[in-house]
Formats: C-alpha cells, sequence, structure tokens
C-alpha cells in the first residue's frame, strides 16, 4: 500500500529500524538526555523563545488540545474559537465541556479567515483565541500573520493546533506570539501516533502554574515537572519518543525544519501541478502544503476512496460525516516522493479510463 | 541489554516484526476487524461475561486507571481503596480529586492484605471497591478470592487494576465478580507502552451509560460507542493496536491464557530458586508471577540497579521515593527465558565475587 492519507504516514527507513527494536528501560539517564534531546529540537523547529517548554503527552492530538484548553483557561477566560470544521468544532467541544466562555467565527467549509470576520471581535474584552492553523477536516490553512496581529492588538492569548502543518508550512511561535502550539507524533513528524505534543510559552507556563485542573493524566503541572529532569509522571510511549528522536535528528542533519518545510511544499506542488488535468476541484482557497483536499466532479468521494484502497494498493483520506461523499484528501507528509505521486495519478487516469471518475 | 524490568519488556520478533512496518490508516473496515479481534480475545483472557465490552485507550496505565474512576464512581459513592504502594496511592489521588469519598485499607508494605483488615468495614455502606491486584511497585499480589467474597457480600462495584497481573497470574473477571478490569501494553501483553485497556461488565456499562464525564480524552462513552464498530474517537496509537494483535494471536494459539500464566509462573519460580543462594531477602509475602521484589542485604538496591546496568548490560527495576536504596525487582514478563534468569545470577555473583553485593 502507498499511504496519502493526512496520518498515519509513512515513516523512514531509520524510524521503522527503531520500531523493530526492543524498547528500553526509561527511568534513567540515558532516556532522560533523550528526552532532553527531543525539547530542544522541538523548540529550535517551532522557533520558540529559549524559555517555552515542551511537553510530549501519551495520547492522540485531542489530548493535547484538551490539556491545552483544560490548564491555561478558566471560566474567568472569554475565548475566540475559529470553527472552520471538524478540529474547530473539536475545540468548541472542548471549551463548552470546561466551561470556557467562547465566541464561534465559522468560517465557511473550504474558505480563509479574513480581516472582516474578526473584525467585530476588536476590543470587546476577548482574553483568549484558539485556531487550528490548519484545519485538517477541510485543508484550510489560515493566515497566521492576520491571527498574530489581531492577537496583539487585543492581548489574547493564542492557542494554535499546528497537529496537521507542523513541519509542514513555515511557522514561527515567537514572531507571531504563539503561546501554545500543538502538534503529534503521526503528521509531517511521520512517526506513528501515539505521542502529542504541547509547546508552553513562558506567558502559557505561568497560566499552568496558576492553573487548578481537574484531571490527573492530562495535568501539565505534573508533566512540566517532571520534564525538567527528562522524565514523564507515567509510563510514556517510549518507543514513539525514540522514533520521534531519530527523526529530528535526522531532518537536523539535512538542513533543518526549512529544508523539510520546502520539501514536502515541493512534493505538494508536484501533485497539484499533475491533477489539474484530471476531473477534481480543489476546494479550498488556502491550502496548507500537508494535504490537498479534493471534490471529484464526476464521481462520489467515498467510491474514489474505496477503489484506491481495494484495487490499486493506495489509502487517501477520506472525509467524515456529511462530507464524506464529497471531499477527500491527499497528503503530502511522511516519506513520499514524487514518483509516488505519480502511481497515485496513474491510478486515477486508469480510473477515468475505467469511466469511474 | 537484558531488559527484567516491570515494564517496558522485551518483545517477541513477531510483535517487533510489525513494529517495523509502517502503520496503516485505520478508519477502515480492516483496522476495525483487527479492534474487534483484540476485543474478544481480551474478554476471553481475562474470561469477563458475553455481555462486557473492552476500551483500548491511547495512554498510560493512569489514563485507564482515572477514566475508570471518572466514568463510574460519583460523590454519591463510598469507596475503599486498598493502599498497599504508589500504585494504591494513586487510586487515592485520583479519587480526592474527582471527590469519590474514600476510606484507605493501607496494608503495611510488602504485606497481604487479611479478613482482619476487611471486617470492620462489612455492612458500613460501602459502594464500590479499588484495588491494584498486583501493588506492582511492591511486588504484592493481593487474594482475589478474598477480595471478591467481600464485595459479593456487600454488593460493591469492584474495580480492579490487573496492570501488570494481567496474564501473569490467573485471573476470572466473571468469577470474581469484577466489574473493571485494567491492564496495560507493556506488561505481560509484552508490546511497546501506549496503549491501555479497560474491560468493563454489564454492571460498569450501565454506569457508565449514567455517567457526566468532564474529560472528552477520557470519555468512555464515546470510547464505547466508537468501539461497536471497531474505531475509536481519536486517532489511536495504530501500530501498538497491531503488536497486541499480534501477540493475542500468539498467546491464542500457544494454549491460551493458561499456557501463557503457566509460562510465566515457571520462569517466575525458576528466578527465586536461583536467587536463594545470594545475599537478598525477598520482600513480599504474597508474591504476583510478574515480579520478584528484593532487598539486598549488603548493598543499596539502587547501587544493585546501577552496576548491572552499566557493568553487566542488564535492567533490572529500581524502586522509586523512600524504597529506592531498600528494595529493586525482578520481573519475569516479556520474552525471557531460564537462560536469561542465568545470566542474572551469573552477575549478581560476579558482583558478590567483586565485593559489590
Amino acid at each position: 500500500m502507498i499511504n496519502f492519507t493526512v496520518g498515519p504516514v509513512q515513516s523512514s527507513d531509520a524510524v521503522r529500524a527503531v520500531g523493530s527494536e526492543n524498547v528500553p528501560y526509561f527511568r534513567t539517564p540515558e532516556f532522560s538526555a533523550v528526552m532532553k534531546e527531543n525539547e530542544a529540537l522541538i523548540k529550535k523547529f517551532a522557533k520558540a523563545e529559549d524559555t517555552a517548554r515542551v511537553v510530549f503527552l501519551t495520547g492522540s492530538g485531542t489530548a493535547s488540545m484538551e490539556a491545552s484548553v483544560m490548564n491555561t483557561l478558566t471560566p474567568e477566560d472569554k475565548a475566540i474559537v475559529i470553527n472552520g470544521g471538524s478540529f474547530g468544532e473539536r475545540f468548541v467541544q472542548i471549551c463548552h465541556l470546561h466551561q470556557i466562555p467562547i465566541t464561534e467565527i465559522k468560517p465557511e467549509v473550504g474558505h480563509a479567515l479574513t480581516a472582516e470576520m474578526l473584525a467585530p471581535y476588536e476590543n470587546q474584552g476577548y482574553t483568549a483565541f484558539i485556531v487550528n492553523v490548519h484545519e485538517t477536516s477541510t485543508g484550510v490553512h489560515y493566515d497566521m500573520d492576520l491571527i498574530s496581529e489581531f492577537c496583539r492588538r487585543n492581548g489574547l492569548f493564542l492557542i494554535v493546533d499546528a497537529i496537521s502543518s507542523f513541519l509542514a508550512d513555515s511557522f514561527n511561535m515567537k514572531e507571531y506570539g504563539a503561546d501554545i502550539m500543538i502538534t503529534g507524533s503521526q503528521k509531517a513528524l511521520a512517526c506513528p501516533p501515539g505521542i502529542s505534543v504541547i509547546v508552553l510559552s513562558e506567558k502559557a507556563l505561568a497560566r499552568v502554574a496558576a492553573s487548578q485542573t481537574t484531571c490527573m493524566y492530562l495535568d501539565l503541572k505534573s508533566a512540566l515537572s517532571n520534564g525538567e529532569r527528562g522524565q514523564t509522571p507515567f509510563t510514556p510511549a517510549v518507543g514513539i519518543l525514540l522514533q520521534i528522536n531519530a527523526r529530528l535528528k535526522a531532518i537536523e542533519a539535512s538542513g533543518g525544519v526549512e529544508a523539510e518545510t520546502a520539501k514536502i511544499a515541493a512534493l505538494a506542488q508536484d501533485f497539484r501541478d499533475k491533477i489539474a488535468q484530471l476531473p477534481f476541484e480543489i476546494v479550498s482557497e488556502s491550502m496548507s502544503n500537508a494535504v490537498t483536499p479534493l471534490h471529484p466532479l464526476t464521481a462520489s468521494a467515498y467510491d474514489v476512496f474505496v477503489t484506491l484502497k481495494d484495487e490499486y494498493g493506495i489509502w487517501v483520506c477520506p472525509n467524515g460525516g456529511a462530507m464524506s461523499q464529497i471531499i477527500f484528501r491527499v497528503g503530502h507528509i511522511g516519506e513520499l516522493t514524487p514518483a509516488d505521486n505519480d502511481q497515485l495519478i496513474d491510478a486515477l487516469k486508469d480510473m477515468q479510463r475505467r469511466g469511474l471518475i
């Protein structure tokens, strides 16, 4: 199978080699050193301030989304949530569950966030801003310059879910004034799923220190204090953390985050050039390099997913719920090459010959 | 390195082979079938009732301990917690955090639970009983017959953390009337850490259905409803779930849970026979087959751990906190053989010759 989904994605030989090994015991200085190195490289690639800290939670991206809200916001806050798809909707649900007062801004499916949409919320007493910078469900990448300036003007605490965008799109935590940046192991980090990552600015650390969290497992205070010595409060997914270490060092050795982002951008462009001749419409007006969301003009999106899986050995990423018949997505993260793009294009051309699209 | 810790432990070649592969896309009928098979085999090995359900959480054992308490108990309950070590203490903290009224029973370190300890709590209005059947920190395995009879007489909802005991010690959820049984991927399941497992009886399912949980990530209602179609609400540690599948099928093919437990019991007995000649005292009066807790009579326990790690390529399991100088533990779970026991014994004999123990 060739995997063009948005996660889990294909891993490098080096990452898979780590996966084939026995998992070592981890309450050791040796493992602490690995964790410290992971923290330093994530900070470097996120362009976080020197005083920032990184927490590695054993859990999905949602664990880190919820932990971020629970540990840094309170019912005294008043937050804006950008809800342009199922991951924005998840932040809305998390805030409701934890009684964080919010206002939703709902861009239409496939549409970018604009200055006009933000304008009504200037100087309205908001304290926080929550956004999935890449709304993975619809493939829309929001304008971080616009968001960053709005947050600075209004003094907002800025939580950015960059789960599927980190490494794929350029991001500068310090320049954007982002207080929290979230990512996950199975996106452009191209490791197996099971670890999510939270980068916290000094302002975020102060909020965590002042918080009273009612979940032991998602308590960032204990994660941060254990992290000072390169450890975790509970047994983490040690194997995946070692795979992340191999991957981060490989990125660093091949030119760092800029080179990695450029590679993903080039792969995305290659695919977008090649798909232009086929009966699909790109449905996002502002794309991430991580994924291309496609609407088949002549077939059901879900049928295209099933046929590619069952007859061509190719996974693309189906959409859930109401969009499942309308949109599927092609990912450009993980161990993929232009030759892989060619195989997908050839399969689609064959489906066209067969009258399936 | 040879790994004699209590997790992560050594994995079979088959499990490691799965770890070397790319992780497949998982929102598919193929992965759902794997999850359904995992659920069926866990139920079979736990000897759960037919109507029981299994949830696989991406997280440590603590995630499942906390999820069990949050989703099945309320401040209207009145629970007994057996607190004989750091994992019993963890349940105490979880209950305090979620405002579950509890009474602690605290057996001394290394001591079993007795009928005398339970007697004062008969007919006192308790509704629930929480126990780590194997208190992994001290290597004490509690008497499930005693606990089971007490719970039946008093009509108590019974939560059993069997994280390090499942497969290593015989357990029969139905016979014991246990309502929840918890385990983890990195103990006798001998897979990498990252997945914890909750088996729920019909009574537990009813409690979950009636609960209002204030944590999206640990919400068992959504885990159970997604599980009906073999899926999870959020991206799980797909690779580890596939490794668990390989391992469960291997156990089934080699005689099932009884054969696996007998194998671990024999390995433990082999080690206990061989260690008798060396200057160590076994500090538990009621052991699990999973681990032997040892007090070095002539040296610091932590020094023994460090010397074995740095000079002999062997990991044993150090204890944390106050017990770190007094007790270390030798595990008998994971891919280990009597020949591995010999290597550890030879290393300890060499340390004795060198005057280190």
